[in-house]
């Protein structure tokens, strides 16, 4: 491993590729010296793609030829088998060999965790790596995880991704002594399926700063620095964030254009919009890490523009100098 | 059976009872003369607090006495057993010897969904009765169940919720056709949980207007009118509803008031904002009807106020006439 921090991209993955991701790796080489970014994917079209830059020197940017893609179409597994020479594939393997630090991906969800999974280690204390998404409140940012990895979960798993996450925010995002708490349907410790009463259970022996269960309610208002549930609810609450914000501020403009006034209002206010829309804006979070692997994964919106591909980069290198990973592999105070 | 419609109503549940509640009563009575109220709770309180409104006349207000009340900390079984005197057990007695036609409560949700299922009849075709509550979107409301009374589902459960649902729509909403959906975390076939699979399948195969699978992020767009799931997911999602809609609503008061051109510009759109918020005010809904049973049982949120129990009142109404009861018994076209 070089002296600089290695990250690799799929230059192919998401709706935006490879243009703005491209942009966003070019981006993140200007911003920061110490890194060197290997774009995987279909080596003439980042090329041609390339030609749009003047980079002063191409010293840090590297190109991994690919020539396949894993769309969402394909079936994970399938894709696996069938697709090694993807940009997914190719890209974690450069991560399995130590010739990247981290790999960066907006491309097919499903395909990029069941290959991680299937191509990288996990960590030893670790039974399933979960994907952990900071989501957006009144205060601040909470974790979300598993914010979409694994729809089945035994409550094992949701002990292991209430330590992941709340070393992650101890660490990564320095909060001090991290409140942790169930996703449920109530407060009560006797609410919820099984699974998460025995999780409530195994929770509550710990030595995390276990506060109990969240109702989804609370969860807008940052009652909680780590949200712990199954892959499925994860999941459901973070596109139901993203679908219920943008479709109140789709309300809002249609309601300030019905007459001149709010129209006038709009117009004034309309920094203050802005502002929060930013606070939503999942290009300027960057990406959710896959963690639980031996490797630094991150999984970018499939929409992501190049702010979030540049952001993504950011956070990598701060998982890194963090050593998340190391954090995870040791589970201190246990 | 007198020919005027009867409402029973729990004047002691919820965060505002009894004030809210009577006041709500009231007010429904003075709407519609082809009603009589029924109000459940304690005598005293309830006849104190009446003194405050000048009725021409009482004829269509009863009183019954009910001494107990089961609060949101008894455990629904034990209150059944242990409270008969409940308002909650009277009222539902009620509705089962036919002395009303439909029960109000907002009081503890688990105790009126136990004692519901244990007291009242469940209609032929239906193995678990559903909460079944309207969610605001862009375009109207949708129809989400089960919302909160069935943790444990099976995919005959979620088949017959579909089915209550598409009715519901149909005849009270007044919707042609309905579009019915399965909240999974993503659209394919494929996606989610065995159950959901499952689901699909008996879906694919009804005479349902069934369009498939939704994602949490489209429901705000109202792109189906039926939303299907277990009820920890349909209670996640409605929580959640509720959490971010006031949270971004709290963020957007902040952020207008960090000056004083957003703070004019926010006075000018004020009513942009409260015809947003009237949109989601569980108010001006009403309640949540539990579906499935042979009676009209009608949960209102904890802290409804009196505009919320007289839509409710309105809302029973709608049901009786409708016959949405006889609707689901026929289960027609099946």
């Amino acid at each position: 491993m070089s002296e600089k921090i290695i990250v690799a991209i799929d230059a192919m993955g998401g709706d935006n590729a490879p243009k703005e991701i491209i942009k966003g790796a070019v981006c993140a080489l200007k911003e920061n010296n110490n890194i060197k970014i290997i774009l995987v994917g279909k080596q003439e079209i980042i090329d041609n793609e390339l030609k749009n830059y003047d980079l002063k020197s191409y010293e840090n940017l590297e190109i991994l030829d690919a020539q396949d893609i894993i769309t969402n179409d394909d079936s994970p597994t399938w894709a696996i088998r069938n697709k090694k020479e993807s940009s997914i594939v190719k890209g974690l393997n450069l991560v399995k060999d130590k010739s990247a630090d981290g790999f960066i991906s907006a491309g097919s969800t499903g395909a990029l965790l069941s290959c991680a999974t299937l191509l990288l280690k996990r960590l030893p204390k670790i039974s399933r790596p979960a994907l952990a998404t900071l989501l957006p409140n009144l205060n601040g940012v909470s974790l979300l995880l598993d914010s979409g990895a694994n729809v089945d979960c035994k409550a094992i798993y949701l002990e292991q991704f209430a330590k992941m996450g709340s070393l992650y925010m101890e660490h990564v995002m320095k909060i001090k002594n991290p409140r942790v708490a169930l996703v449920n349907i109530g407060i009560e410790r006797s609410k919820g399926s099984l699974l998460l009463k025995e999780a409530y259970e195994l929770l509550g022996g710990s030595k995390l700063n276990f506060i109990g269960n969240i109702e989804a309610r609370d969860i807008p208002y940052g009652s909680a620095d780590v949200l712990v549930c199954d892959g499925f609810i994860g999941n459901v609450v973070l596109k139901h964030t993203e679908g219920l914000t943008k479709g109140l501020f789709h309300m809002i403009k249609n309601e300030l254009n019905k007459n001149i006034i709010r129209k006038l209002g709009g117009f004034l206010a309309k920094s203050a919009f802005i502002d929060i829309k930013n606070k939503f804006d999942y290009n300027k979070i960057g990406g959710a890490p896959f963690l639980g692997l031996n490797s630094i994964i991150i999984k970018v919106h499939g929409s992501s523009n190049y702010n979030a591909i540049k952001n993504a980069v950011k956070q990598c290198v701060g998982f890194i100098e963090s050593d998340i990973i190391g954090q995870i592999k040791d589970f201190p105070g246990e």
